[in-house]
């Protein structure tokens, strides 16, 4: 490596100046004092695990999105984190152990091998909250409002919402009867919306003409009427697909309530990013950005892999990306910066100790030092002027 | 594994639940404000680098200390993080870039191979302030006082400061003229204190008689009076050792000054941990813990494998480690926390939004749920009362 290439930071791995570091720190505050008050409890989950505890449960896609590593000390494998969501599922199931409704929030850095998540990014700084121990519609929205009024928090304007159903799919397939390698293979061509494909895989598939129609017609299913128009041409579906689209037209309806600004599209085939998931699945979006912004939805169980399944719905988002995607909004205010000079003078050491405490903040020169107070990024500066230190104007 | 084993974290890795998470977020948020109020200006570094980038110029622990991961995407071997301190280097060298002095600080964690760093913990949050461009005795001591403000902040009691400089032990070993071997072989032994091997190892080397004495002295020059037994002992060094001496004594007039309550010990051998340092090192204690709870010194030229090296001093320390040290002296304010009934009546969404505004906790109930107010660990819940929601005790 060349000598000034010492400085390159790998693809997708980034880090945040003076400038940028406070607004994310500003807003981490907000958000967190935001999930507090709404009864979350702040977490901090380990940036590493053994492997095992990592990825039980959650699929192969985030199996190959974790960078492994050996732990010397134990000879066994271990990850890091690509995702924080299955960590809270664990601390709940193993660490709080309690009978009431559990709701835990965090934030934290998160590895990806590939960059394939929020805006290309690698190193995603992920905050979210989550809600165990409820089975209905009331947590689902609970959690809906509050990624909603994290979005809200950050400055991000003109969000809509995706919603779907795990059921959806995953029941018209168990009605086809598939296997799960055509299940999977059908999967991935929705994913890619290749009707093509699609069309040439069900009829490869020797399955019955009526649910073949309708996993076809599931590539097509998206937009904001998608969800009346599957209400009308599933009809025939099974009764677990059925009840998907019932809680789904209840979701919406609920997001009507309580967003009642806030547009709504369905996509009933696409769950890719969706590792672990059981029911309603929702992302939000904003114009010009093709990624999601902020996802969640309901996870129940994942933790019986731990010994203790409950019922789990919760959201996350990359708070790097919504301050980046925000960033026209944000008003960064210049505050106050002082000079003082190189002086052990015990009054100027008070004066200075007095207003850091009300939270101004002071630089002392040093001596010797180039640059003064105007190239320190200083407006004023203290100067002994009548007896006493007094701020001058730079 | 066993599944009743999938919550055990490897060795040294913890994570923080809910109320040692909020003293954390609190001390974070106080010490991270503190800094600003002194002008350092907060940073995020990557948790990952080129292997490269991470440990040029740090010296061979830290390399020992580091975890190392290709990276799929440019086949290159990159690092997690051991330490932010060279990060922050590095920042300070390629990415600000200023002429006059730069303050910086940060706070992350860092992950070890072994535990041999704080509290025998692998994974520090590694909280730290660094100054750039500065070279003399002023910035050594602002980063000291910024040391101890921050033990006293977190309710850390009774600290006392081991005070040394590089330059005693580079000095000598020039002046009796060792090799980088023998070098090494002597600098291990004196990290053990291990007099008769040190004696062994000065009989082997061939070197004049008067620097063999002084670096044998060296391994017992350690307590509250060594500074002014080494001006005595070593009258003989070199004018390099002679600097060291009186740069210490100045340092320790300093710290008299500013901070006349804490006692100082000097040790003139003790070098480990301090893996880039070059002048002044310090670290502070307190009774009962035989690891150091905080840690800094000089360390100008680091940026130099940046392309632009700067005189450098700076010091950091283990949040987590800080609270736990501190426990007894931490008071964990109980708060309020509100219980709502599970209702859609506009009225009490309104007044839950109001009540969250202004700080308080708010805990939806969410229908069916097992466990009430008191279960949710909620003093108050509201209830419809005379016409309005009202605040009633549990």
């Amino acid at each position: 490596m060349m000598e000034n290439e010492r400085w390159i930071l790998p693809d997708g791995i980034d880090e945040v100046l003076p400038q940028e570091a406070q607004v994310v720190e500003s807003k981490r505050r907000e958000l967190l004092d935001l999930y507090r008050s709404w009864g979350y409890d702040y977490v901090i989950p380990p940036f590493v695990e053994f492997l095992d505890s990592l990825l039980t449960g959650t699929g192969s896609d985030l199996d190959l999105n974790t960078f492994k590593l050996t732990d010397q000390m134990s000879g066994r494998l271990m990850g890091i984190r690509a995702d924080i969501t299955p960590q809270a599922a664990r601390i709940d199931a193993n660490r709080i152990q309690a009978q009431h409704p559990t709701r835990l929030c965090y934030l934290g850095t998160v590895l990806h091998t590939r960059s394939d998540g929020f805006a290309g990014t690698r190193s995603p700084l992920q905050i979210g909250a989550e809600l165990y121990g409820h089975c209905g519609i009331e947590s689902d929205i609970e959690i809906l409002r509050l990624m909603m009024e994290t979005l809200n928090k950050t400055g991000v304007e003109d969000v809509y919402l995706d919603l779907g159903h795990v059921g959806v799919f995953k029941g018209l397939a168990e009605q086809a009867g598939l296997n799960k390698r055509q299940e999977t293979e059908l999967f991935d061509a929705l994913q890619r919306k290749a009707l093509a494909e699609i069309e040439t895989l069900l009829a490869s598939f020797d399955i019955a003409e009526e649910p073949a129609a309708m996993l076809l017609r599931l590539g097509e299913l998206n937009g904001d009427k998608a969800l009346s128009q599957a209400r009308e041409e599933l009809k025939q579906a099974s009764p677990k697909v059925i009840e998907a689209l019932d809680y789904l037209q209840a979701v919406a309806d609920q997001i009507a309530q309580w967003l009642p600004d806030v547009p709504v599209h369905f996509d009933l085939a696409e769950l890719r990013g969706y590792h672990f998931h059981t029911g309603v699945v929702f992302a939000a979006f904003v114009p010009g950005n093709g990624k999601e912004i902020a996802r969640g939805g309901r996870y129940d169980a994942i933790g019986s892999v731990f010994g203790r399944g409950r019922p789990a719905t919760g959201f996350s988002t990359d708070l790097k990306n919504l301050i980046r995607v925000a960033q026209p909004e944000l008003q960064i205010t210049d505050e106050m910066v002082i000079f003082a000079p190189a002086s052990e003078d015990p009054a100027l050491t008070q004066e200075i100790a007095r207003l850091r405490g009300e939270g101004h903040r002071v630089i002392s020169a040093l001596p010797g030092q180039s640059g003064g107070a105007a190239e320190m990024g200083c407006q004023q500066q203290l100067q002994w002027l009548d007896g006493r230190w007094q701020l001058i104007s730079v």
